[in-house]
């Protein structure tokens, strides 16, 4: 029996896409239910068999399902919940992707009805592209998935979100909401402040030396492929774990300033020891 | 006939290594004769067909060469030079492939007897990795190269060396020595500094909030790859290149003090179009 009998997914793009489309092939999922705003894209997403059928109204796409993954931008995943929530088949689960946590479990579990149950979750993968034609069933092979639960959270529930991601092909990590907004901080959302600001500081020098970009070799390239994000939706990111954001882009100013003074004071035995430092845990997570 | 008689390379690693490889494979040069420190590399370079012989001694091994390709590290570039340059055959032409020219030009210039030639030059081109094992005919292809005339250089000899990497495959960019140091610190001593700066930063985080590292996705991985470059390479680029870099560091810190500010004041119109600027410079160099 599937572990999953009706999976509705609310966003059918590359996250919610590449969910749904490893689930069909290991045969865990009875059907699919795609819901989102843009018909063609939804239209497309049963072409390339990611989904049974779609919906556009939420609030019929829901009816029935006994797990719904909320694959929306981060900042309106309260809001669809909102929503959809009166609507939940009793038992039902609801889980999310968003790569913020606090402020949305915290929401979203005060917005449950009784007797349906939220977990909150966050895979820890994705490209630079978007859509449901970037989607592929091995996205989170291999990858961290973070399942956030609280004192709240119904431990049947929990046990059924990570087994969908272990089925994925994830490695479950339980971590508090706190931490994993301090630790995406650190390792994703300081790294996509510091590309921005790389890339618009070398745009800006661009303009009275012109055409330098070009010149770029392909390190240049790697390092700074992560701000060709989408704007908006790190543009949310950034509004909704605003305090980890900062503190970390002060973390990051103080390692900075300790290298500029280190190149200031023409400091070559610090200067090779600060970048074998960083060469060393570098290379430990290749 | 080649265009080349006998190249003499010191320096027989990824950038020496590499450009020996394609002159042969075109047949646009004589005799390959290697000169470096190493010798079991030099015996590698000679088993893998890199080069034809070698010499560990340089003031030997230079002798009766129409080009050498100083292709050893940024520091050391001059004194080799200033080591050979009384042994160089007339009409001999030496070129390098240093990170930083102003000071190597300037320095590398004087040193050359009446009837030799200098010709500064910089392949943007290379990886992470080292050694004539990790040379391949392939990395100048479509890669620019910066050759670094001055008012002294003898338009012949600039002539040979524009050549030889055009039929390595770059496209060659003649630029000149204080403009070369100012664009390389936008494009690539910068984004050095930054990313140093990021994994030391996030790892000296990952102290007191243990094992997060490994929580980074494909993101940070590409975007930290070039903090594995090699530490004493880039404690040499930082000392040589100085000024250029601590402007750049400041410039950097301007734009991300700009972010800071509009994360700090929740200023998602400003973010959004901050994120956009650089998401469009960036994908125009994709």
């Amino acid at each position: 029996m599937p572990l999953i009998q009706r999976l509705c997914i609310i966003g059918v793009g590359l996250i919610g896409g590449s969910l749904a489309r490893i689930l069909r092939e290991k045969g865990e999922v009875g059907e699919i239910v795609g819901i989102g705003r843009g018909e063609a894209n939804l239209r497309r997403a049963v072409e390339l068999g990611v989904i049974n059928r779609y919906e556009t109204d939420p609030v019929g796409g829901v009816a029935g399902a006994d797990l719904v993954f909320l694959a929306t931008p981060v900042c309106s995943i309260a809001s669809v919940l909102a929503r959809i929530a009166p609507h939940l088949a009793p038992g039902c689960i609801v889980t999310d992707g968003g790569s913020v946590k606090g402020e949305i479990v915290a929401t979203c579990e005060a917005l449950m009805p009784a007797g349906t149950f939220f977990v909150g979750g966050h895979p820890i993968a994705g490209t630079e592209h978007s859509g449901v034609e970037a989607s592929f069933a091995s996205l989170y092979q291999g990858r961290r998935c973070i399942v956030t639960p609280t004192a709240a959270t119904d431990p049947l529930a929990l046990h059924k979100v990570v087994r969908m991601w272990e089925l994925a092909g994830s490695e479950v990590v339980l971590m508090d909401v706190e931490k994993h907004d301090r630790v995406l901080a650190a390792i994703s959302h300081l790294p996509h402040m510091v590309a921005y600001a790389l890339v618009n500081a070398v745009g800006g020098y661009d303009r009275f030396e012109e055409g330098i970009l070009p010149y770029s070799a392909g390190g240049f390239r790697d390092f700074t492929r992560i701000a060709s994000s989408d704007p908006a939706m790190w543009r949310d990111i950034a509004l909704m774990n605003r305090e980890s954001i900062l503190e970390m882009m002060d973390f990051f100013s103080r390692y900075f300033a300790e290298l500029r003074s280190l190149v200031d004071g023409e400091d070559g035995a610090g200067l090779e020891d600060f970048f074998a430092r960083s060469k060393e845990q570098r290379d430990a997570i290749l």
